[in-house]
């Protein structure tokens, strides 16, 4: 398969493409560190992508920007940049893409734990992570041509946490974390929100 | 109680002010049926709602426009319609209506079956309704002063099956969906999304 990974070289996307390497052609893209960048909140920059990596038989998007910051402090503005980014970044990629993909293929879009299980400081994308799935859950009732639709919802990631210099026994290992996207990428499901445990 | 409802001429609205009228003091708004006027997709319509209420002890949200649409016919406008009223003109019904709600009261808004079971045409509200419930969550965890915050998704209410002239077997009456309210605005629930049933 041809597969296009967006937010290739972060901690996840890493981590994906390798699991999905063998036998298959990645192309990657990100904002700025692959030939392909992408700004996901500009929907012209999500068509030039597209134009630029040619015929796909997958897209899995490992990236989107959110903010985390206490309700009181989230301003109209930081709503505005998680819905632009994150959420309809990767709604975007799914709408501007089914025409770029083949027949059977597959988006795989990201969400987080945050979605079902929320924390202080994490409205904002509770709100997007949920919006994400319910898109999800709709768009893979209207696919054409049999393409696929779902999420991968990661836990918080050992190597993430490590960076952070947290806890990292909470943590999935950013391999284990990727398996969930190669059973999207490989498998069967469509509108699933997939979680992936150990 | 002194409570507000948003949608109060609505088919649901209605029924929310029929249930709650005893004992408390009903502040009809809407978008231009009552006295108080609101267009949710303006936080200054929002803030001025707000003024003209006074002091309250809950807010329930019987409104929200989204569109239904095949998803390939869903223009980025209609996405940007949905994201700006039913969504976040319901984020900023909580966000900017922190100040007005006395101690230990509450904010309910409305989702509805959507978010959860999709159906074609429904991507977008299957997105807005999911990412209000996600809110919900999140915010419900950052509410002060005891407030809280709910969301009620409706299935399809008879009334409105009737009027469009559908089957209304698969409805539930809206004097039965209106319990679902009356139990977020006088119970203990917060961060919920409580799914009205028969």
């Amino acid at each position: 398969m041809r597969i296009l990974v967006i937010g290739a070289t972060g901690t996840i996307g890493r981590a994906v493409v390798a699991a999905l390497s063998a036998g298959n052609e990645i192309v990657p893209a990100s904002r700025k560190s692959t030939a392909i960048t992408v700004d996901l909140a500009e929907p012209a920059s999500i068509r030039e992508m597209y134009r630029s990596a040619g015929k796909l038989d997958a897209v899995v998007c490992a990236a989107g920007q959110a903010k985390f910051a206490p309700l009181s402090q989230l301003s109209d503005a930081d709503f505005r940049y998680c819905l632009d980014n994150k959420l309809m970044g990767q709604v975007n990629l799914v709408r501007l893409g089914f025409e770029h993909v083949a027949d059977n293929g597959s988006f795989t879009l990201t969400t987080g734990i945050l979605g079902r299980l929320p924390m202080p400081g994490g409205a904002a994308i509770s709100l997007v992570n949920a919006g994400i799935e319910g898109f999800v859950r709709g768009a893979a009732l209207e696919s054409p041509r049999g393409i696929r639709v779902n999420a991968v919802s990661p836990p918080w990631v050992t190597e993430t946490l490590l960076a952070l210099k947290m806890d990292p026994s909470e943590g999935l290992p950013a391999a284990v974390v990727a398996r969930a996207y190669v059973r999207s990428v490989t498998g069967k499901d469509s509108g699933a929100t997939l979680e992936p445990s150990a």
